[in-house]
């Protein structure tokens, strides 16, 4: 049985993004994020669009003004996940969010990459790496984490860093590109 | 007689950002921002939105399509200031900005942190630090702001600079973190 | 015959932003940007809105979510030009970019800039240098090009690179700010 353009793309393929289905898909995201621009004086009609919008969230899952995602329906959020203003999900691979976790303003992540080979590149494809926020992470303004990139548990993303590897659980990274900066006492060594 | 949860915020105690004194005037900041995006051809209109969004500002005041402030009536601008594109302003702390300042696009202001270690900080509890930017200085384009910090008279940031301590006068900041890389002559030392 | 401020802006002279032919102009662009924002649903309008907005573009340009241009006519792409959401383009100068370019989110692009001395700045003076991006470059998302600067063809600007001088062929560049950190082998060498 064919597989689906979506599940091409989540799968880590190569894929094309002008695909009918997938152009589809991220109308439907525009609207949605068209729509809670002005609805957050309605706590029921903006955890209504937030639903819709996302793979997964909950009722405490709060978006704020500005936010884009190029799907909604490929990011998984946990519980309590909070994410400030102009915030970008390039969500063409999954993107998934534990508990407690909190997005200063304009974070981005980009699952979505493309060939350094220029002739590849402009011929349309592209490719895209999962990327995973542990619990508790708290990713700083400013930052951008890259395709395929974890940060671990309780970890901080400094302010304006750009994070291009794995981040171990329990530390601060920071710079660009991102490099660990300090370690944080969560009773971890007890 | 009990102080309000905007007043324990403005004092730099931990307070909770969740409380409905302090979610019914972000919300109030929503509304005239988004009033203020289709307000550019009618010129006393975009004047008294603003008047209304900030704590103090005047005529001569522009702030640029996209903006973002958390309560904006915690932020006092001088004479001249002109904002570009974009800027977040995090204004959970006062933030006082003096005579003659330009921010490009996309500038953030950060006056609002977190605990480092996770319990505390998914706990809810945040605490603000004022950030002052004196005369005439520049703040460059992408560049973030972090909370307590004070730029100096006629300083400039430059573009995608991360400013993590305090400025001086008459310098030049750049990079991520933020280093002086140039002294200005603004008659200073005749 | 006296030259327009438009003509004098894009000499590279000192000139004035609030000239009231620059605001006129500038508003226009905002009103085309806005009308953009609920037209991603009808291709025919949407590419009708972007030939408006540029000074040069065809159907196969696109434009995302939340753009920023300060003119929109002063900027001229080749065939193929693809810009992610949130980019801000400072168009006072002149802004070329070459065919098969890719822009990811919030790249910005500054061809205006500012006198460092206090006294220049703060009395409104301005100037623009020209911006060019040549054919098959992808401009990394939140990077960050500062006036004057050229990019090579077939370069790679990696995300969140600040980019203060010219970008030669065939080379990724990174860092803030950014330094040629690859040569890219597109077969230039056979």
């Amino acid at each position: 049985m064919a597989i689906s353009e979506l599940e091409r793309m989540l799968s880590g393929e190569l894929y094309h993004g002008g695909h009918p289905e997938l152009i589809a898909l991220r109308l439907k995201a525009k609207e949605l994020i068209d729509e809670m621009q002005h609805s957050y004086g309605d706590r029921s009609r903006r955890i209504e669009i937030t639903r819709k919008l996302l793979g997964t969230s909950d009722d405490d899952t709060y978006i704020e003004k500005y936010a884009y995602f190029d799907y909604g329906i490929n990011t998984h959020v946990g519980k309590n996940f909070y994410m400030n203003a102009g915030c970008v999900i390039l969500d063409c691979g999954r993107v998934d969010i534990g508990d407690n976790v909190m997005f200063g303003p304009k974070v981005q992540i980009y699952t979505v990459t493309h060939p350094l080979e220029a002739e590849l590149r402009i011929g349309g494809q592209e490719y895209a790496r999962p990327i995973r926020i542990c619990d508790n992470a708290w990713i700083g303004g400013g930052s951008i984490i890259l395709p395929g990139v974890t940060i671990g548990k309780n970890s901080v993303v400094a302010a304006g860093a750009v994070v291009t590897k794995d981040v171990p659980e329990n530390v601060v990274v920071g710079g660009n590109p991102a490099k660990v900066i300090k370690h944080i006492d969560n009773g971890q060594n007890e």
